[in-house]
């Protein structure tokens, strides 16, 4: 099984890491210089995104997970693909949702914080969600020197529980995301490691022949005739 | 007051003679051309989109209205302008709230529906859905011959109105607004011409000093410290 | 274009002053004296105001704004004519809810609160709605000396930004109305004045040709055959 | 145990018929004359049967029962008054939402139809309704001939059933209430006659010393000073 | 009319005393020895219930009130037998959310938090519920001696009233159901007693002749063909 | 990684031919015998599959499975045990969320529609839900001769999508589950085969290091005390 990872260079090592034994993990970054902090950032992001994943397929990867936890572009990569594409924050939302009933989500700064509300609703599990909060740090500074964040991260887990009743946490942030075993053992409460579960999520639907559903994620109409190359990769 | 409308060229005229007296409205194309029926063709359009968008906030518009129903880009336009920003889906998914508790929609083809509904749920508009259904024409179809398709649209409105208990429609689809009057007429529910209400809209929003919440949609710390030009607009 | 404002004298001539070139205001104050601030009151007042309201119509204005933020009897004065009538909590209500994704109301008195949560239920923008908060002043009170209740509203303003996380706000009484620009400068969100927003929410469906569904607010059967006068208006 | 019944003269022997021992029932009428088949009437209703209710609570009854399906005015009698008040569609929407997953309304024409699902929101039991259909029959037609219309309550029931999977049916209309006991030997699934059922809860709430609470209803504070009477009552 | 009590020995006389005239309850204490303060709790008690209530049935019982306020095993139950079955919390949650638009919880210890949390979404009242919280003490030291809880009792009610918003509250847990009244007094608010309202809500049923629907909760299809005494008894 | 199916016999083989590299799947079917079909069935069966489960972990196995997709018993299992353990239901209802909108289950026999609808809210997916529906067939005829029912299966699905608007199925029932890839073939939308997604989740959860959140599943305080064995487990 072949995965493919889109998203910043260096973490190769680390997910194939996690990987199952049979499980190859590649990084296909993409245009990704830098960190995505808002929605206008995504929109920038994505039609170089929606390229990679395109070829993405057509070198014969088995699934892709998107490297960024807002998901960029989710909706139109599956669209525009047949092999499973995995959104972080979407994989890491269901699991921890089956976890506990109370789940909240820690990211980078407070900019990012509406946009992931969205997001969870657009999940369908904000019923789960107690709250969003943020370090104070953005992301770039996280990347450069993640230990010094640990302890902010830890004091806003714990308040987290003690005051908002999350029974499970997600770092909500890639470059956050490596913390996860460590703060589950500081603070006492399942910790989501969001590419860690989207990359066993896109073991899981290849290990289930499973992928989206064509008529949820319809092949757009605007490249039915205009491309060989898509027919071929359909 | 003076309107941006970021759509097809060939709308400026209807669009002005809906205006309120004092109200100037102009094209703003930007890169439209052809019909967007997916997540993927928003995609590629959005970043053109915002490019659009902010030089017309500098040009000193007074608001921008989306051209296109999927209001597409809508959430990272806001965060980049301080002026109002209108989707059409959302104005207009609104407004019939307001006018009827079950509403229904009609747009082109199949394919759309997906992500009409998904956009009714992101306006939290949902309970007042009773469905979405398409009238099986592509948008570009329409546009080259309107009428056409006239008959065809009657008919799903009344089975909408008769078999799903719809109280009052909305024309999911630019091409197909401008018969919102006449379909009014013939099915006898309130039909909302998304291009019309989202123009009102930005003349209320502009008519009451009101703009979008920069909470909710912060600028984009990426640009904080790159650009004079958007320091300048702010 | 005439619009009806159905609510206390002395304000036609701010309600003049917001509204569009070409646009006249008259005022038409029924029984209403004094303040609503409870249900018992709103049914009290709700009889004489569907009569103003039926006057109107025959008298051939374009639409109606009723004069309290509770929008009291909307529903059954939308049963009795076809002009458009709007409720200033609905318009503002709706309107916050695309300026901003949580939005906080600000009233007179605490005995006001549960009503205008029921007020958001009914018209399902509740998802939008972080809390309802008064400044402990009776609505004659204030409208007797709005000025000396402002440095509590700007408190009361703040908190719900920062400790509510409001990012829009609504100043829900038709009193305190009058204070939303100065409040948007004082406390930087959105705040919405539902007298303003009501008013142009009427030029908004007279401009659109639009009014509710007579589906959903059927003409009431006990007065088909009553009168002559009704069956004329309709 | 005294309870008063608000409704239309006529009914008193029957719903003495299904009180408990020791409870002891009397209409008063107020100015209930004929039906209520719209908002509008309902308005027109709710003064008198304010003070109807007001006279109840001083004549020292225990509980009274609203006698119209549509619950008009419930929110602001129980302000007015500390004794339990029961609206028949608030007791029966709760009672077959503890009997069936999916419950069905059947009431008397279309007109009423978007009051009732409004109301069943209002109470927020809507997760449990199925739908509201009606027999096509006014009111007063029922009342006149209740057994003329009894085989086409028999084939709506039966529908709601097969159709739209209903496990429960309320009848949404005082005057086809006294059908439910045979309407479940025909049908199979649990018929809720409201007033039946309405009748049942003021018992339980006198029986069990319960009453609304005061700070959801609170006393209207613009009869706080100005009475006598209502002091003392309180 | 005969009502049988599924819970602990000793307190047949004080629900006798709650009892209508010509009611008589009898306790069927079943295996119930101890609290229940877990899902697993229940688990293990629930068999033993069920067969107690099939017995309660064929003995000829009117109804039958479950013992434990988080109705364990309720719809297996209503699945075995025809005769109307009542959970306290059921129950509870639908009067107090007719008494209240914001309802609180109050438990004995925090582990049964998560379990009612859940039990007020499968009823659909959450949308009432403001919180659960508990007194820190289990059951068991409850029951022993109650009224050295009572004044921590006390507090948590007047937080939950003053900090939670709480517009009414029920007695979450069978042993401190019996202060009701007096907490009442001593916080303002109703305060619910599941017991003496799940009693109540057995003497409603039964006067109006209604019970749980069989296609809600349908016979199991294992008894069908096994049972003569099941077959009897249905 | 060693996981528990707790289940029928004779399902290992084709259990452990789902498995990735290294994983291991044995079958502990604990009481087991026959089918559940109500929640009646659920309840008999969950005591004998607390214990079984409880012995899996003192075993040292890494995850357990449930083999029935009625979840029975699951909040109990978790209270009891800190591995990972699945239920067929929830997780193939949150994989299939992620993988399209609208969600349909079809299942053995009507009767168990209502439990499964209850399953979907419990899980708060019932938002993508669009229906549960049955074959007609009790699961012990299934699983007599299961090719026998399969011309029906697929009859059922295919209305499922083209009249429910299903964009994805879920096979709702242990024995149907091994047709989901044929079913798939037939029909063209994914179809979830809870089996193997469950044991998939299980590699999921222990290959990420997750279990479920004891403050959401607590430790039984009824145990606390009494057992070794239990408090050398944890």
């Amino acid at each position: 099984m072949r995965i493919a990872y889109v998203g910043p260079e260096g973490r190769t090592r680390v997910l194939q890491s996690w990987a199952s034994q049979g499980v190859t993990v590649e990084t296909r970054s993409g245009n990704f210089n830098g960190a995505i902090e808002s929605s206008y950032d995504e929109y920038l992001y994505i039609p170089g995104l929606l390229e990679t994943v395109g070829r993405i397929e057509r070198d014969g990867f088995d699934a892709a997970l998107i490297g960024c936890f807002g998901d960029p572009g989710l909706d139109g990569v599956r669209e525009l693909v047949k092999i499973p594409v995995v959104g972080p924050a979407e994989a890491s939302l269901h699991v921890a949702s089956m976890l506990a009933d109370r789940v909240g989500i820690i990211t980078a700064t407070g900019e990012i914080i509406p946009m992931l509300r969205r997001l969870a609703e657009r999940y369908h599990v904000d019923r789960h969600l107690v709250g969003v909060t943020d370090i104070g740090c953005p992301v770039l500074d996280i990347r450069r020197d993640p230990d010094a964040q640990y302890p902010t991260l830890v004091q806003t887990a714990r308040r987290m529980v003690d005051e908002q009743g999350a029974e499970a946490l997600i770092l909500g942030c890639g470059s956050m995301a490596f913390y996860a075993e460590r703060l589950h053992e500081d603070v006492g409460v399942p910790c989501v490691n969001p590419l860690r579960v989207g990359l066993k999520m896109c073991e899981l639907l290849v290990g289930a022949s499973l992928t989206h559903s064509k008529l949820t994620y319809p092949f757009p109409s605007s490249l039915r005739a205009s491309s060989e190359v898509h027919s071929v990769a359909r």
